[in-house]
This record gives structure tokens, C-alpha cells and sequence, in this order.
């Protein structure tokens, strides 16, 4: 099954008769729904009534779906456990170039993530100027050397260390691609009303975990990060709008030829997986 | 490259000379990382130094990577999106078993996620029998009622309309499968002090974005849902300890012969994508 947006959901004039309302959300009643699940400080419950994104009477088709035996989806499972196995975060890359139609097809694929009321609240930006990395990069080293420093205490730079990780960060400069996935906090309507984002946070760190699917099965590497405290520098320098806030800064290219990883296991199934 | 965790590890064994320090992260100083990043009200502040979870002498291995051609890459991005693409909330199951392996190996995919510090934390609980599967839907049914009633407020009811849902969910004794994926909001060492678990809730719906891949590429269907205030009475069902909390609940199986979706669409890349 295809699925397409229609021109007029994309650029919201679905919204004509947007009307105000006093809501019963009120700022002392504001819950994990209404603030994205997150708890961000200027997560703001909206208190006007607008007209739903998805008209209330949409219609809803068959869903086609082909079936596979028992035998072919152990296959497929085990298959897919095998290369997703192989992923591990990678700190040293080629600085050769990745295709950008891989890149757009990756983001398409996270693309297709799940979200609270379908509100589809994420952005990527993929950064691939070099002038614009090297930015990036500054920001993220100037904060670094203060989180290490300062903010992050002594448990979390001990509990670091096996990773022999600092503060320069040579592959935000050198990976082909920086990936930047932002969360849309609220949505903005044309008239500059805000539209709740439900569950903002959880939708698009699930868009993430899509994104690292669809970068191992490209035969790509990257290294998953949440950059503390740059988000609004970072912000500033892709020019992006006040509702978007960074969650994960993801290099993407080819690991390095002599890129090395930490000698780490995974959990067994015993402790991942209870049966009941 | 074949990932394997230590027995050691494994059974948190290689806690034997931890000490106690007064650790300059106190109440007042708490932070997105030290509370997981998602600002739950008992997400602790841990205040005693343990000993990391991995040495910090941890070896580092050569990391195997076989690439692939440019052109085999764009092949396989497109492929994956065209699988991922035919994904959809499912609303309505086929009781049809589904085999345990299956759901072992889409688990065991969930668990390659990568978290904060490698500290993996999650539980997935796999439910199959009738009567808790009953009783995780009495929980659901009974607190959606309020949902929809009270807690939502006018805008959520109205953003919902078109999913044409209500407070009776049969597909959770329907499906074959219910999956919980709890996020472990710190760990617990041997001692029964605690260690922190950074970054808990974005890692762990990240992970849970890798398992609506592996259900997907297995052949199988679910529906991701976020069941508001009903964590306590599930984690009390399901008998997890207090460090686990709910963060989703995912019917697994087959689609019913008749089952139906609303007709959406999704973003265009160029709605979701910036290039710089």
C-alpha cells in the first residue's frame, strides 16, 4: 500500500473554518500528552481550539497485506537480527562521499515512524557544506569541553571513559553527511496559531530508531549523539524555526579504514526479554 | 562483526570494589542526562559514585565493515523504504498464532539499539497468555474512559476523530502478542544502590523505533500506542520492578482479513527533509 499526502493536508489549507475556543487545558492541568512527553520547560499547553489536521470524517480503506508463511517470517527475523547485529556506533569515518539519493531515501524511511494523532512532528536536516559542519562542530567542542568540565559530574565522566572519548569531535567535520533530527515541540498554522504535538518526543526518537535501521541496511555507519546544550546555537546556524528542537546530531558515511570500536557485548535475550 | 556481552557483565559481577563519594550532582543541579531526559517526578538524582558498568580499560577492537557499492547502496535504501512504506498502524488483529521465535528474534533486533553509555535500558515484556492479556485490557479500557472524558481535553478528542477509535480496545486480547517495553529509569547494582541510566527514555523509544522495523520486516503488524496513566496498574500486573516504566504498549500479529485504515497520507521528503 502507497501511502500519499494530499496537496492539501501538506500545506494545511485544509484549515478554513479554524475557529477560538477557551479549552478546559489549562496550564496547571498540562499532561505528558499535551507537552510532548518530555517535560522541556517551554513546552506550552495551546488553549485554543483548531480545526483537526485530518478531517474528522476521513475515510478509511482495506488494508492490503501480504501474508508470509511461519517459516519465511523466522527467516526474514533472523535475517534482519544479523544485520542489524553487525550496527555498532562508529567514531572514525571516511571522508568518502555517500550518495545523496541514499540520504533522501534513508530520510524517507524514517519518514514512515509512527506519531501521536498522525501529527508527524520531525525535521532532518542533513548537512553536507563543509563550512556549515565545521560550525557545527565548533559549537558542539565548545559545549563539550564544558560538560565534561562542569556539568555532567564525576559519575558520568567515569562511566564515559571506556568509550576514550573528548572533546574534539573530528567526524563532525569529517562524515559526508551530518544528519540532525529536530523535534517539532508544536505546529504552526498559517494564520500563526500553534497546533498541539502530541508526544513529540517519543514519535521522533522512534523516527530515530527508524532512521538507524534504515542507515544499516544502506550499509552506512553512524554514531547516534544528543548534543546537551547545543541545541539553540545549532538552531541559529541551520536557521531553523523556534518550535523545532534538536534531539539527535547523527554523522553518516563510511567508517574509516582503521575505525576501531570499544570491545562491548549486548545484553542476552534472557535479560532483554521477559515471557508471560 | 558478532557482538557478545561477558558473563561478568551480564550478572553485574564486575561490581566488587565500589565505594561510596559524595558526587557533585546534587537535587538542584539535576539535568537532562542524570534524569534520563524526560523530566519524570521521580526520576532520581543518583548521589553516590559506583563503579562504571563497563572498565574503563575496555579494549578496542578493529571494526570489520564490508561495504558496498554506491549503486548497491541506492538499491537497498529504496528497497527498505518501499517495506517500511507498507507499514501501518494496525487497529484490528487476526487471533492467528505467531511463532515464538519470531518474537524472540524481533526482540533480540530491539536490543542493538545504542543508549546512553551502553547501559541498555530496557525490558520487553512479551505477553501471549489470555487471562494477562484480559487484564492489561481491563486496565487500558478503563483508563482510556477517563481519557477520553476528562484528561484529554476538547482538542486531543477532536485531533482523534479521525482514527474513529474509542475506549474498547478488543485488539489487545485479539493479537496473538501484546509487547511492553518498559524504560529502566536507573539500574540496580548487587548492593542495591542504583546506577544512573542516561538518557533512559529517548534510547529506549529509539529502541522501540528498531522493533517496528523488525515487526515490520518479519511480516507481522502492530500498533504503537503510549497507554496514558496506565503503567503503574500494567507494572503491577506484569509483577516489574519499580526502576521499569511503561513506555509502549504494541499489539503484535496479523491483520485481520477486514481490517481497515484511515486513508493518510504522509509527508513528502520535501516537507521532511532540509538539505544544507
Amino acid at each position: 500500500m502507497v501511502v500519499r499526502r494530499p496537496p492539501q493536508a501538506a500545506t494545511n489549507t485544509t484549515i478554513t473554518s479554524a475557529q477560538t475556543f477557551n479549552a478546559h487545558t489549562k496550564k496547571g492541568t498540562r499532561n505528558v500528552i499535551e507537552s510532548g512527553g518530555v517535560g522541556d520547560d517551554d513546552d506550552d499547553v495551546l488553549t485554543n481550539l483548531v480545526e483537526p489536521l485530518w478531517p474528522e470524517d476521513l475515510k478509511h480503506l482495506p488494508y492490503t497485506f501480504n501474508r508470509v508463511s511461519a517459516e519465511e517470517s523466522i527467516k526474514m527475523s533472523r535475517e534482519f537480527y544479523d544485520k542489524m547485529n553487525e550496527r555498532r556506533t562508529i567514531r572514525f569515518f571516511s571522508p568518502d562521499p555517500v550518495p545523496r539519493e541514499v540520504i533522501e531515501n534513508i530520510i524517507k524511511v524514517a519518514g514512515t515512524a509512527p506519531s501521536g494523532a498522525h501529527t508527524e512532528p520531525w525535521t532532518f536536516v542533513a548537512v553536507c557544506d563543509p563550512e556549515v559542519k565545521q560550525q557545527i562542530r565548533a559549537v558542539v567542542e565548545m559545549e563539550e569541553e564544558t560538560n565534561y568540565a562542569k556539568r555532567m559530574g564525576n559519575q558520568w565522566v567515569k562511566d564515559l571513559k571506556f568509550l576514550r572519548t573528548d572533546c574534539v569531535k573530528e567526524y563532525l567535520t569529517m562524515a559526508p553527511w551530518l544528519l540532525l533530527v529536530f523535534k517539532q515541540t508544536y505546529g504552526m498554522l498559517p494564520d500563526g496559531r500553534k497546533r498541539n504535538h502530541y508526544y513529540h518526543e517519543i514519535s521522533t526518537a522512534i523516527a530515530g530508531g527508524i532512521l538507524l535501521c534504515a542507515i544499516q541496511t544502506a550499509g552506512l555507519a553512524t554514531l547516534t549523539s544528543t548534543p546537551l546544550n547545543c541545541g539553540p546555537a545549532i538552531r541559529g546556524i541551520l536557521q531553523r524555526p523556534p518550535n523545532e528542537k534538536l534531539l539527535l546530531l547523527m554523522p553518516v558515511g563510511y567508517p574509516a579504514p582503521d575505525a576501531t570500536v570499544p570491545d562491548l557485548t549486548r545484553k542476552p535475550l534472557e535479560e532483554l526479554m521477559v515471557t508471560v
